[in-house]
């Protein structure tokens, strides 16, 4: 379960203030989550993922000491560019992000709490959909609905996506499970408090792709 | 059609050589035909084209007196890293970037032609399909095959289409086709030609993704 776990999420501070470099540096371990979904196609999808972590990278490079936190990208985006904010920059690029990472931790989360198809015990469908349904789906127009479906007939069997998240060990699934679940704790609270942010800031939008 | 009449394809000398800086520059106007088809899933592929043609351009940057033709670039690649080419590189950019250029040739062709669909003659559905047989299919597996079938609900109107080709002026359909015929000439030979040049270098690989 080395995957998760070798690069965990750090606990939040008191205010739930997330570190932008710190951010930055366990969230580019995630992209390879989904390198474990097995099919070549789900490289578009990391591609994506990737392209909002270096956006993000490439606004905090830019002034470090300005950056410190995420909050401080978006109350300084919202400030240098109120008319077309928050469709810009770092702060879109973290909109898309978050629900990607939603997205990852509803689908461990459903897995860690032993949620499946009781006639398909070795599929991962209803995980997966459950996670695009609360995560992406409104966000999506019906094109990009219907490839999700269809894209899910590649989503892997429960057993090899587990044997990928261990990096290709073979480890008990309890034990891969109890680590996902020790994964979530601090990944949930970091997920949890941008969309929260997202929320104090007034800068979320519900357009469809 | 200024969208494709504005950036022609030069006429090949005798030998069919590609002179790579021109080849770069006139290809990199060829990926917005992509924004033609309308919708924003194409951004997806539009990206994978675009890639293909910053790879082999930071390929010829390097050393650019080496690579004055496309063709220098293959047989360089293949006395560098003999082992995996060709695979590889510039080489294996390009081996999917004339796919790419073929599915428009083809597309483009089916509409000069006239072929289409004479119970929805305003759909491009037969022509995109044919284009899409014959230049890719065969590299792609059931899942991007399936994917496609879907995309193709997303393809324009033939009306819409030509005008996005038409750079939004309204222009007679068959103003704009004898546009596309023109701009086909030089096109088609050039594609046409590093067809041939992955045929006599024996580079041309039948994998699927
Ligand atoms: C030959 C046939 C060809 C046919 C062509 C069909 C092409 C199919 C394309 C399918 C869509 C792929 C997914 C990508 C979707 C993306 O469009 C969206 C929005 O993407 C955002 O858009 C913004 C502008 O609006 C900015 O550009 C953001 O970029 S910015 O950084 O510049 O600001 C960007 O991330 N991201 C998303 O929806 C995020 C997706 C997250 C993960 C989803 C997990 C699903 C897992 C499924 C498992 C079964
Ligand atoms: C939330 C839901 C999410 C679900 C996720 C689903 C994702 C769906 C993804 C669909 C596939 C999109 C098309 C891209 C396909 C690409 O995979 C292929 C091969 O791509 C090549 O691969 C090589 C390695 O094998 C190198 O990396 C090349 O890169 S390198 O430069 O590094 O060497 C790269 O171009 N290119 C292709 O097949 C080329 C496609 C050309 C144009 C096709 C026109 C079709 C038009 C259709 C109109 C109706």
């Amino acid at each position: 379960m080395s995957l998760l776990l070798d690069n965990q999420f750090k606990e939040l501070p008191p205010d739930n203030s997330i570190d932008t470099k710190l951010f930055l540096e366990t969230v580019s371990h995630l992209p390879s989550f989904f390198d474990c979904l097995g099919s070549k196609v789900f490289t578009v999808i990391k591609s994506d993922i990737n392209g909002n972590i270096m956006k993000i990278k490439a606004v905090y490079l830019k002034d470090p000491e300005r950056y410190v936190t995420l909050q401080h990208i978006l109350e300084a985006e919202r400030q240098d560019n109120a008319a077309e904010w928050p469709k810009i920059g770092a702060t879109l690029a973290l909109m898309w992000l978050k629900r990607g990472l939603r997205f990852i931790q509803i689908l461990l989360q459903s897995m860690a709490d032993g949620e499946r198809d009781e006639n398909n015990p070795n599929l991962i469908r209803v995980n997966v959909t459950k996670a695009y349904e609360q995560a992406l789906k409104k966000y999506h127009g019906w094109l990009v609905q219907k490839i999700f479906q269809t894209a899910l007939y590649a989503a892997p069997y429960r057993s090899n996506f587990l044997k990928a998240l261990s990096k290709g060990e073979e480890v008990k699934e309890e034990d891969c499970l109890s680590n996902v679940s020790q994964f979530l704790v601090n990944y949930t609270a970091t997920v949890d408090a941008i969309y929260d942010m997202y929320t104090n800031l007034n800068a979320e939008l519900d357009y469809t792709v």
